[in-house]
């Protein structure tokens, strides 16, 4: 894990508190959100707001709360994301899709998503609304056009992509990275700022996510792995993939990308293609990118008393394996 | 349909037409939301809010814009709930989930919310953001516990009926009031009536919902009616069919209670069986309980510019037949 103070590490603890505590009466809503909050998560985004909005003149209990609203509206889309793609396991437990059903997935996201709003609207700061809001509405976005674009599969472009990973994933993490500066009130510029190493640093996140899908099969059975190739998505490793693939091989890929059950054989073939070198060499280069940029951005906040621990986290987002 | 001012009407249609501008930039979005809002509904909620909003010191168009959310929101609890229902059809055309998929009906559904609350961000009244991230969190909850509910489907008591009833419809009915009163600055008095009165109103427009799915068998191939009946809902009029059944029907309503399909025979006896003279009865005191009370709380407002459409409406409710 990374290298976080002391202070910060407890702060995180405390969100996981914090969320656990917004209990509903109704035993069921009850038992099916201890069941989702139970599965502890990394908590990157809420983490990224803890480290925005140090500072000497904010409460610290208003950091937790907002960096709880946060893992709040990240959990309510994931509840969603695994309807969406029909995934039976999150954070090593069963999916509420799986022990519930896609009903009570959808209404529970739902449930979660406008908790989330009313937690926001206690805590009363526009600005901070209106940035959760539209961060909100950009995840549905990204998802619906990443929907889109795996079903007609032979055609992404790496523009495509990216703007997939921002919207998914970076415009959440640029969001919790803005608002947690906004509550600390820093300048306008610092504002920015944040928000463009957020956005650097959740894409960076999203090229390693994609990445590791492919790393586990020597480790286990080979079971949960390649699970976006299963379910037909064309990530950017397999991106690459495709693009330095003679002709057989990528018709190969693009016939068995989407069945959800691969034999060994072609599982290790696909996994050779997305290992040969120069694929290897491109995502690198693509991943070290956004990271370069997170640093540059991390560079104009020499003085921010997150400065230390943005770059452990940074770093560590290179060398990550889960 | 209800008898309202001309100026009320241009006011709904301007709520339709508002909807349909908020759109985005990606096609694929763009298509969908289109062909969600190319269906009208009959707006109630937002009409409510346009009457409860009446005043000469407010801008009309900031009236159109409350009305305007509150129908997004509405609409993405629609577009959830087909994919929890599992229904084909929504407001005479074929629901997201049969066009699309349920993938696209769960995102698009968190389009539309997040979506409602940019547009709730910008109105910039905290009383008002308050009470509709409530009334969304309400619903969820009224959803899930109705879910829950028909799992167990034996041990519906008419106190859990009500309980959902409220939630999922009298809930953003009284929203729709309140926040239409908060809007032109209504004394706390004033506010309190409206939402007490959209409350009633809104569990008598559930009562009714429910009446209506047990009528429309002998008008049509009966291809879509007990539509309730077959997703295993336990609705007032069957509550009150299996209190006042012999133990014999009332094994036969249980034994036939989630069947998607039906034969002529047993539809008849259910029909029935929902048409004796006491259960009727007893569903139609329940209906008039509801609605005399939103009667009684309209006395309070005699001098309101609503006073007589909302009259209208209370009065409409009774006789509606879709």
């Amino acid at each position: 894990m990374y290298q976080l103070k002391k202070s910060t590490e407890n702060e995180l603890n405390k969100v996981q508190s914090s969320i656990k505590k917004e209990l509903a009466t109704e035993k069921i809503i009850k038992e099916i959100y201890e069941y989702i909050f139970n599965a502890e998560g990394k908590k990157t985004r809420a983490l990224i707001c803890l480290l925005a909005s140090k500072s000497i003149d904010i409460t610290p209990s208003l950091r937790v709360d907002l960096a709880s609203i946060i893992e709040l509206l990240h959990t309510a889309t994931l509840v969603h994301d695994d309807v969406v793609d029909g995934s039976n396991l999150r954070r090593g437990a069963k999916s509420v899709n799986q022990v519930w059903t896609n009903s009570y997935s959808v209404l529970m996201g739902d449930f979660i998503y406008s908790k989330a709003f009313i937690l926001m609207v206690k805590l009363g700061i526009p600005s901070i609304l209106d940035e959760l809001a539209k961060a909100t509405n950009d995840i549905a976005k990204g998802e619906i056009i990443q929907l889109e674009l795996f079903e007609r599969n032979q055609f992404a472009e790496l523009q495509d992509l990216k703007k997939v990973s921002y919207l998914k994933t970076g415009r959440l993490f640029e969001a919790s990275a803005k608002t947690g500066a906004m509550l600390a009130k820093r300048s306008e510029k610092e504002i920015k700022t944040f928000g463009l190493l957020g956005k650097a640093l959740g894409i960076a996140f999203q090229i390693q996510d994609d990445i590791l899908d492919y790393e586990t099969l020597t480790v286990n059975t080979g079971k949960t792995s390649m699970k976006d190739f299963k379910e037909g998505k064309i990530t950017f490793p397999l991106y690459f993939a495709l693009q330095n693939s003679i002709k057989k091989d990528k018709r190969f890929i693009l016939e068995n990308l989407g069945k959800s059950k691969l034999s060994l054989k072609n599982q290790n073939k696909i996994y050779n293609l997305i290992h040969s070198s120069q694929t290897q060499q491109d995502i690198n280069n693509l991943l070290n990118g956004y990271l370069k940029e997170a640093q540059n951005h991390l560079k104009n906040l020499k003085n921010h008393p997150c400065h230390s621990e943005m770059l452990n986290l940074l770093t560590f987002s290179k060398i990550r394996k889960k």
